[in-house]
């Protein structure tokens, strides 16, 4: 079976609103390894819209986002020679983020989203990321994933 | 009375997720004028979350994206010699979004969006973006408006 990334993220942070498997009211979005790349789909619901007939693009940068984290931790596991599912996923966050909408994309289909870290290190990754509707390609996004800081791990209060 | 941007735009297109007054599950972030900037205030809620403490970055864009396109409107508005309120606003989409995120922004406190037209011609806008949390600057963004096309005026079945 093919793991979801984000289904391996450390239980202390899995609660994302666009991806964690601990957030019910979240996207909970799944990328997985497929190949040289990483993979999810999503179906926007209904009220994800911007004006009739076309997604909201603030969700598409959400799609974007949290689906380049994953792949900057699937590219970080790969590079210490693990594969999705025999250790916790490292966890990444959004230093930037950089959405080209090249076309409206249509509200009810489902949405492919490919990632592919196009430059890594030790602590950073560059993740090139699409969005298909229709198979047609709708939006272009760079993000650029930092390994989450410590002063980002000390679980202030909610 | 200082009416909300988003509160003038025509029915038909009042419906985004991110700042659409009729749509019920969405975010309803109101925009207003304020002397030389657009600003609007938001709380995000406990499942907004990124990781523990911490807004989701994908909010942040919605916040940006949103907010981005009042100000466009805005500045449309204020370029044909009127107040927002005196007739319906214009309504923009994003060409592109681009959100650099300088701190975590914490998760439960009011946060202060910003905007200004830095470029702006009949069809398209650029637009700066700044969020805030407790009086600290945590987002900037730069985002490309341009004016509704026809092509996203015919409603295609939902």
């Amino acid at each position: 079976m093919n793991i979801a990334i984000q289904d391996v993220y450390p239980d202390d942070f899995a609660h994302c609103f666009g991806c964690g498997r601990h957030n019910p009211n979240g996207h909970q979005l799944k990328s997985r390894v497929e190949g040289d790349a990483v993979v999810a789909s999503f179906t926007p619901q209904p009220h994800h819209i911007s004006v009739p007939g076309f997604t909201y693009g603030g969700l598409l940068a959400s799609l974007v986002d949290c689906h380049a984290m994953a792949t900057a931790a699937a590219a970080a596991e790969a590079a210490a020679g693990r594969r999705i599912g025999e250790g916790p996923a490292p966890r990444y966050v959004t230093a930037s983020l950089k959405v080209e909408y090249l076309k409206p994309t249509p509200l009810g289909v489902e949405l492919v989203i490919r990632g592919q870290a196009i430059e890594r290190s030790e602590k950073k990754a560059i993740v090139a990321v699409t969005v298909e509707a229709a198979g047609t390609l709708t939006v272009r996004g760079e993000v650029v994933a930092v390994r989450m800081p410590k002063s980002m791990q000390q679980s202030p209060a909610e």
